[in-house]
């Protein structure tokens, strides 16, 4: 296969044919968009990737429950912010099958292809009253438009909408996925973490779809953190609604993969520029590592660090910091041989000090995109990347002060 | 064997007979007190507990290199702040020998009775002339009245000394035991932490007290948690000399883990409410866990979980969030009979929020000592306890701005 055109689109989660959006305010925040709705013109295709956490909250359980037994198909996706209604018990479970019932009313489909999701604080009741009389005006104002209404809708303590699309040409025609992200807190690997609504107009069935968002999301949404925590409403599903009558299949699966994880890797990047109180994007690499495995287990560490995080957010190149991470990953690791390098620049090699690029070391930190790599020294092929954010006091407040 | 009686002795480090101590400025640290020099007049038995980082600071190297080869006897224990000597390599083991060589010459002991610790910055030379200056001037000020000038000596980030003693009576005769930590930032479990210094005039032979130290330890020192970070320089060394007469045997032997378990418990606690930027003494309760491991395990995320932190910092009885964070520890956990207590009051049952309580949790989380508790719901009998401190914005510009 030659490999695929990838071009940016407009419009977000819209910018596939055959979908359309709405994001209306029904009264759960004090002001601002709260009820996101997207709808396929007809049942498409369905995949979806859940919260890790056992906490997990109604609109998951319900939502894994719909694809279970529409077999990967569905129509409409509901989303609410403001409320996660996690930890909300039975009440919880009423209230988020009467958010899909409202919707299956409203859009005029069968309830078992109605997905939902929800964000914001939890153990707060979901007020269905409101959420359904969102629902019902969302759906009167569906439009190809309004994407980026919809993007603002699922934000919570996110600073702007994140949504974006791509264009795929494959020799077999062309076809377009779209998509949008909330995060914020609460951003962690394994899924947990985030919620992503994708689209595509190519024809994909429920069994290839699940496929592709699973290879992709492992490098790209379960490859970010903000604050080492997943939440109990994670989120990601996907809607393939074959309207650009591009059949996905051996020969076009690459294309699908590759343009998916354009799309993701740019989503993804995004939530963590996002993340609360964030002034920097830090790609996280470790090389040298016994296994893929252990690679990942030190990024992530390295990724969720606290010294680490607030050293970058105060631009000090402090390496020692990253070893020290390193050496308690309970990963193997060997302390002579092991490598740091902070925007491409070595500052230690496990034997000497290199004190004098430390200044240019602390000018790369002044970026808004910066790196640190570890090789962990024991000559291994295991190799990962995680992006994060820096640490900063303005998370402090805001998590502080969350719920107030 | 009835209780021992434990009372609070006046002094530190020197309250048991037959120590001296000092804390002496060498220029190490632009102002003020960095290094501490402990001394027993007789050679005394000595264990000691060092970090699990595979990032092994060359002191830490040091220091058990020469417990072991004195089969657990020493005189001397030499401290400097300011610098870790850590990720130094082949100068940095060179530094720590010059370090422990000076310490016997100034002493006058075996180099083999000697044991040393540092703590700072990572990744700094240790200037060995200032550091073999200052154990000079250390030996010639060694006194039983300088216990303060050396719990000031090891400070980094530290608001103030923390060293406390206690006498413990029992039918064989009184002894006592003295001790000072230093913490800060970099406190997460298994040791990895801290330094600590014990002192006991009991006479407990090496064997003994490397069990009684352990044992104690894991209730303590390792129970304790400020961000997460097991530094690549903890260390905790206890001295026994004997010099009270009391002999430690198996009747005694319950009384010296009392009486160690008493003063460690404190300074741990001290420990925790100097964190950095730490505005609250944070304990930490999980039950109804399927194992003690599990429960440890749960305590430990929740105790380091920044969202359940920043909540308390900001007096915020967000309970969700200590569900959540149970949810993902990756142990047994059951949503529908999880129970979350915040200040003894019950705030979620797995059932039921009782948001009407909320207040009342929110006026014990105003306190300075602060209690959250969760039960994992799967009717185990395992239980742990975790003390840590809140995460405050004070935390991200100390260690934003550590080495400028």
């Amino acid at each position: 296969m030659t490999a695929p055109s990838i071009t940016r689109a407009d419009g977000g989660i819209t910018a596939p044919e055959g979908y359309r959006a709405a994001g209306v305010a029904c009264g759960l925040k004090p002001s601002g968009l709260d009820v996101a709705l997207v709808v396929a013109d007809d049942v498409a295709s369905a995949a979806g990737l859940f919260t890790t956490n056992l906490a997990v909250a109604a609109p998951v359980v319900v939502s894994r429950e719909r694809l279970a037994r529409s077999g990967g198909h569905a129509r409409a996706i509901a989303v609410n912010s403001k409320c996660a209604n996690a930890c909300t018990g039975v009440d919880g479970m009423q209230a988020a099958r009467a958010m899909a019932a409202a919707t299956a009313e409203a859009v005029g489909c069968d309830p078992a292809h109605v997905l939902i999701a929800s964000t914001g604080v939890i153990g707060m009741r979901l007020d269905t009253t409101k959420v359904s009389a969102g629902i019902a005006e969302a759906a009167r104002r569906l439009s190809r438009d309004a994407h980026r209404a919809a993007a603002e809708a699922i934000m919570t303590t996110d600073i702007s909408p994140k949504a974006a699309a791509v264009h795929v040409a494959t020799p077999a025609g062309r076809f377009t996925i779209g998509g949008m992200v909330k995060g914020a807190g609460m951003i962690e690997p394994n899924l947990a973490t985030m919620l992503g609504f994708l689209t595509t107009d190519a024809a994909v069935d429920p069994a290839t779809l699940d496929r592709a968002l699973r290879e992709v999301a492992r490098d790209t949404f379960n490859a970010i953190t903000v604050d080492g925590e997943p939440s109990t409403n994670d989120t990601v599903l996907m809607l393939a609604n074959g309207a650009s009558r591009v059949a996905v299949d051996e020969t076009t699966y690459p294309a699908l993969l590759a343009g998916l994880y354009e799309l993701c890797a740019g989503l993804a990047r995004e939530i963590v520029r996002g993340g609360e109180g964030a002034t920097k994007l830090v790609t996280v690499r470790v090389t040298g590592a016994a296994s893929e495995e252990d690679a990942r287990r030190a990024a992530r560490l390295i990724a969720n660090s606290p010294l680490v995080k607030t050293a970058i957010n105060g631009g000090d190149p402090n390496w020692g910091r990253l070893v020290a991470v390193a050496g308690r990953a309970g990963v193997a690791f060997d302390q002579n041989r092991t490598l740091v390098r902070i925007g491409g620049i070595t500052l230690y090699d496990g034997k000497t000090i290199f004190a004098e690029r430390e200044h240019e070391a602390a000018a790369h930190l002044q970026g808004h995109e910066v790196e640190v790599a570890v090789d962990l020294g024991v000559g291994g092929a295991g190799a990962a990347t995680m992006w994060t954010c820096d640490f900063s006091a303005e998370y402090v407040h805001i998590n502080a002060d969350y719920r107030t």
